[in-house]
């Protein structure tokens, strides 16, 4: 058998009102579903969630318990050109470049000091034609 | 801004001999690169990242450090026939069902007791098609 698609990648932040202005505001991404556990953003093929880890780890609940310390990391696409947009866009909003590698990369941390990186798939050796269709 | 797609999902184990033989074995995902620090596992439209914590978060490599403890979570995307044959399949290599929701999820543990499941799209609201194009 063969697992064909990641559904849920998943973060940890304590903070999710932080979270929240983090991943909606400055990321741009769409939020989905929001309760006091968790965060859910939907991406075009893929959902985001970020646990309160303190309630996700939590062993009264229906689901299995789950949940870290902060650290953990996760790698958004993006070309050359919009990495350059990151820099000046999340600078603009104070948020400290952590490393950014001669444009070919960005790193950032969210407010749970989750490693945040903007990086280029063709970096894997990953081609993709156009900002609507990476991986097709 | 917007970011647009997942490019890299990130999982902590110490132990990659360990999870190459889960994730590569079991879960039958694609290996392209395997590092004494880390593996990656290139699936249709995202990579899946293990790293050893123990090295990647050091201070003094060139990346900026991050790594955690175990117990994160991932879900790949399943129908409700596959997370039946998922379920047959994992508990014929041994690994103990943690929980199944009436078939329409499914929870194990990696070997760093990672909380992968197995769950449908449509759980999220979200149609999809086909095995291979999910999400189009």
């Amino acid at each position: 058998m063969k697992a064909t698609h990641i559904l849920e990648t998943v973060l940890y932040c304590e903070d999710l009102a932080a979270a929240k202005y983090f991943y909606a505001n400055l990321l741009g991404l769409e939020l989905f579903r929001e309760t006091e556990h968790y965060l859910g953003f939907r991406l075009p093929r893929s959902l985001l969630l970020i646990f309160n880890p303190q309630v996700s780890r939590r062993k009264d609940l229906p689901r299995p318990p789950h949940g870290t310390e902060s650290n953990t990391h996760i790698a958004f696409s993006a070309t050359q050109k919009e990495i350059q947009q990151w820099r000046a866009h999340l600078k603009g909003h104070n948020i400290r470049i952590e490393e950014s590698r001669e444009g070919t990369s960005l790193y950032v941390r969210d407010p749970a000091g989750n490693l945040v990186e903007f990086n280029q798939p063709t970096d894997w050796g990953i081609e993709w034609n156009s900002t609507e269709e990476r991986f097709e």
